[in-house]
């Protein structure tokens, strides 16, 4: 037997951790874990062995002393060593499955546990990559990473975005920055579902772009040939300029964020539609009450809020707000038409995300069918011991 | 106040059904509804108009004493009539959602609760509808029904198929007939996904074809380009002509019935697939078997088996036979290759059925990312409050 260069951990006696990660489950919590001084003493993003009660070898995990998650599995197989030809294989795979996917080189390429690499998120803009290390090992093991990637994929830059919240509870800054190659300096257009969309890759929201929502504006946009469209919280244009691209009549865009409707007003320009697209900033529950203040009636509306549900603790008040936001777009729809209700909330399941919205369209007086219910795009794949976390649902109903 | 024509039902006083009808719950059962030897007495298929405990009308509803569900809600206004103007503009709205999802007419056109007609199927093949009349009142009204149908629609040809299984629980008979034109007497050809499907409306399974899989027959396709499929239950050809459609290199189509094969051929020559295209008969877990045992590997892997769990007391095998279709299939994907399993199990929900899947596939000592979960199409709509029943899911895994 070779000896491993990787410190040790072990689980406590019955931990059941052990049966979990035999059978693929990815984290060991706090609790799981011996920890004596050793092991609270190593360094955040450690690699080491984890064995169990008995000593005997289960995988490979990076260790991090400070975290509720306090180690992930890199690897079932305990003799592996987590060097750049490790992250080479991990990203030649995930990149594999995207190239099956898509055409053009725009999609999420790791989507962190599903795709192997604990934590880690990389997006994926043409020539340019968005790396998020959201876990210590990853930020531990960076320049590798960025190395492997670039050698993977051929990108020219990749950016480290730093504003993920995960990293807080890792002990991890929130300086992002250049890694290699160089900022664009400017938004970048990104194809989808027959438009151009513009991201921010500096400035902007999360990666700049959402691409998690690929097939649910796919949807949205097979329902609005001829349609007056309302997409509220549009962020970049999202629902709207697919809803365009697919033959509606017209789209209305409302965000809070005044670079956000710059950057859609932009896509839409560049994508040939600016004359049936229009944007209105404000907060949105006004603007949904100021429109049906106005009578104003759509053939298609859809609502992709932020997540108002991102904990347990917000669950209750999270639910109540997608309800207030069903019923507020419920009246906004013209007989027969469509409603699009979206949550990225992790807390509010399928089955309770479905109750709110259910409620809030029976509030407004309006009864309807459930015709689509759709989630992330499958370049966010889930890791199959985590397939609850899907944490984006698109709901379409109609009215 | 106008004189009701029809016949009242009255809830139990404290039954929580009045609450839930109020808030659109479509079905009243045995147990919440006043029984006496005049309710007791009422025809199956009767209208009535049902009260809550205080003789306030709350709804229309179709009444069949012998049946669990004693009463389905057909409209929450009683004072409305159910007469052919009534069924017409149930259908209008119905078709008017199938017209705006499809360019052309084959679709599932009536899916019961959620398009307002409880109890009520239909299909649509061009210019031939199939009814399953699968609720009392439906065998009632029949003759109206397929009236409406014919002219709302234009179809010159009304099959009924009384083959449902709900049949039973509401007393009614299984002799399946021509309503009006005639039947087709050959298959029809059925065109979806690029490819073209032959039904056999007369002596088929159901109504001939499953159209609620077709968003996922065009997943597998968008996996499928130069790919290796094999598409295990395959009854017409569902994911194996789709696959080869969207440019599959080769496709096994695998299943127990020598017509379902036969339509499939017929299926794959009609759509000019037949080179890439062969089939296998034989039961299912035997071919699975076999062809491990020849080391035969497939890209692309697809069983959609038959309700597997139909019941919840035939859950627990059920759960054990998706989780033996998975570990055998499992054993079939290439390295880095998908595997596509689906449920049409009402029993079996989505977190269930999921379990099974990755139970399966561990054991067949490999492992997988769920890259999507998939529904029935938006043809076959749900009723919002029982959107639980969404029998139909279909998970890809990438291995």
């Amino acid at each position: 037997m070779t000896l491993s260069p990787y410190p040790v951990v072990r689980l406590k006696p019955k931990a059941q951790a052990a049966r979990a990660v035999r059978h693929g489950f990815p984290w060991i919590y706090d609790n799981e874990l011996v920890t004596d001084r050793r092991s609270r003493s190593l360094a955040p993003g450690t690699i080491a062995v984890l064995e169990d009660a008995e000593r005997t070898p289960i995988a490979l995990v990076a260790v991090n002393p400070g975290s509720r998650i306090m180690a992930r599995v890199l690897d079932r197989d305990s003799r592996a060593r987590i060097d750049e030809g490790w992250l080479r294989a991990r990203l030649v795979r995930a990149l594999a499955l995207r190239e099956r996917l898509y055409d053009a080189p725009f999609y999420r390429l790791v989507h962190a546990e599903a795709d192997g690499l604990p934590g880690v998120v990389i997006d994926r803009f043409g020539d340019i990559a968005v790396i998020q290390p959201n876990a210590a090992w990853a930020e531990v093991h960076l320049p590798a990473l960025v190395a492997a990637l670039s050698e993977v994929t051929g990108v020219s830059t990749v950016l480290k975005n730093a504003g993920g919240r995960a990293r807080g509870l890792e002990g991890l800054d929130d300086v992002s920055r250049v890694e290699i190659g160089t900022a664009p300096g400017a938004p970048v257009a990104v194809p989808m579902n027959g438009a151009l969309y513009m991201a921010d890759l500096e400035g902007g929201q999360k990666t700049g772009l959402f691409f998690d929502q690929r097939p649910n504006h796919a949807f949205a946009a097979g329902l609005s040939r001829g349609a007056k469209v309302l997409d509220v919280f549009s962020h970049v244009g999202g629902f709207a300029l697919a809803a365009l691209a697919g033959g509606a009549a017209r789209a209305l865009a409302v965000d809070g964020s005044a670079p956000a409707l710059t950057l859609a007003e932009e896509g839409a320009r560049r994508s040939g539609l600016e004359a049936r697209f229009a944007t209105r900033r404000g907060d949105a529950f006004d603007v949904l009450a100021a429109l049906a203040e106005e009578g104003a009636r759509f053939d298609v509306v859809i609502c992709d809020p932020p997540a108002f549900a991102p904990s347990k603790k917000a669950l209750e008040a999270g639910l109540r707000a997608y309800e207030r936001v069903a019923r507020m777009a419920a009246v906004l729809v013209e007989e027969g038409g469509f409603l699009g209700l979206c949550s990225c909330s992790h807390a509010a399941d399928l089955g309770k995300f479905r109750g709110a919205c259910v409620r809030g369209i029976g509030r407004a007086g309006r009864e309807g069918q459930l015709v689509h219910t759709g989630f992330a795009g499958p370049d966010h794949p889930l890791h199959p011991q985590l397939a609850e976390s899907g944490y984006l649902k698109a709901l379409f109903f109609r009215l």
